[in-house]
């Protein structure tokens, strides 16, 4: 199959890779010329080009540029396709995109693969970053069957663990696993920050070990990341956070009341379910 | 020197594996004589005994029990001490322990390993557990000054690194990167479990990955652990969590008022002072 990759990052490159590997011809098209070399170079496309007159032939393009650029892409990407051209995006947030792009492009699956390393750009593409890791696909009802199933086919070869929802259905599970530990993350970070007494935060900071190390790493993350989620997914973050708030308020009253076996019993609770969250 | 170790588990017993690799002599006390068999066996003791009249010759006694064990194992042991046998203990939390015991026991020296692992018990005595962590030692102005020292030459058998502060900033501290974490990190799983949507719940657990692990791992630790640190903590708890509750209202209020950019401020800076938090 002819395959279009529209942003040679992480994602777009690792696609790249395993999609050659599985015999798939890879089209690459990068804003930036030095990155269209590099991905030649580390063989993650078999062509690669600042042009996206490049991909007209192309059956099925994968759209990985940053969240922001998606819609601004397909836009310009619609003058040079054939209207048999299947496209799809790695968005980490589905309904607001879905709703711009499938009256542009009736031929759009969104998806969204939940795959990544703590490092971006060509050069961190590897193999089989996708392998067994969860791969959203979010049809809505005038998404082509045929469509659907060829995109499926492709996160087949990835070796994706598919999986099928609504898009927004999709947006409120992100916003509470992915988006909302962010939020939370960077305030225990930043109210820390707060802290009047300067001996005391000197102190905090000497003696922070792993719980600090492991609940504040997503809110010291990507500040445009954490940026795009919020504004890409505002009602279902908020609505999370509301949530939030409320539940942080029935362990402070708890605190406050010295209920202490109250607060074990949500703990005891927090802990059993925990895992069922986590897949190994 | 004669050391003596109270509560024989994975701070008790690795204690005593480097202070006997130090040369020193080391009785420990358990209440269960299985644990005091494991830790003859593992070589974590050169005497082991249920019966504090065994201590009545040591010189410092390290009381290494779960936070509310510690002043009922101090009155339990004073009617065996010698008046120069210096007391120090290792609870996370030191203000109240500091207050409660050195009326009773002039010669004590407060004290905190920020050390540990995933692991509890005898059979998780290890090497070195201490090398290069902090070591807080919390004296007041009655500590006699020849008890602080004998105590922090210990510290510095261990290879800890030591630290003095007042047991007052020591609690306000370790409520920051300790105490408010675990209370942050289970209202984010409380307030998920919450979720009424029962399709968005099950597809949050499919979904959730690394940063949701990380953020959620210290809400779904030990549950006595987490009460014992309200419990004893209180007060310092419950102004970190005012003052995070504060924080966590100005950014749903950034979210709410679409303010992107002021949002993408705060994110610049939890990326960039996170790492003061971080020693490695």
């Amino acid at each position: 199959m002819n395959i279009g990759i529209v942003g040679l990052g992480l994602i777009g490159g690792s696609m790249g890779l395993d999609f050659r590997a599985c015999g798939h011809e890879v089209w690459g098209v990068s804003q930036r010329s030095s990155t269209c070399e590099t991905a030649l170079e580390i063989a993650a496309v078999d062509h690669a080009s600042t042009d996206f007159a490049t991909l007209a032939l192309t059956d099925v393009i994968f759209i990985c540029t940053p969240i922001g650029l998606i819609e601004p892409t397909v836009r310009r990407l619609i003058p040079h396709l054939r209207s048999e051209t299947i496209l799809t995006d790695v968005g980490s947030v589905k309904a607001s995109l879905v709703s711009a792009i499938a009256p542009l492009w009736p031929n759009f699956v969104g998806g969204h693969p939940m795959s990544g390393t703590a490092e971006s750009g060509i050069r961190a593409a590897i193999p089989h970053l996708f392998v067994g890791n969860p791969y959203v696909l979010t049809p809505i009802d005038r998404t082509p069957t045929a469509a659907m199933t060829i995109v499926a086919n492709l996160v087949a070869d990835l070796q994706g663990q598919l999986l099928y929802c609504q898009p927004e259905a999709h947006d409120r599970a992100v916003a509470w696993i992915s988006h909302l530990p962010v939020m939370v993350s960077a305030s225990l970070i930043a109210a820390c920050l707060n802290e009047a007494d300067t001996e005391v935060l000197t102190l905090a900071k000497a003696l922070a070990s792993s719980g600090w190390r492991d609940t504040s790493r997503v809110g010291g993350g990507n500040p445009e990341l954490g940026q795009m989620m919020a504004e890409y997914n505002q009602t279902a973050l908020l609505k999370t956070l509301y949530a939030y708030r409320q539940q942080l308020d029935a362990m402070i009253n708890t605190v406050e009341g010295e209920r202490w076996e109250s607060l074990k019993t949500t703990l005891i609770k927090t802990q059993a379910e925990r895992p069922q969250f986590l897949r190994d």
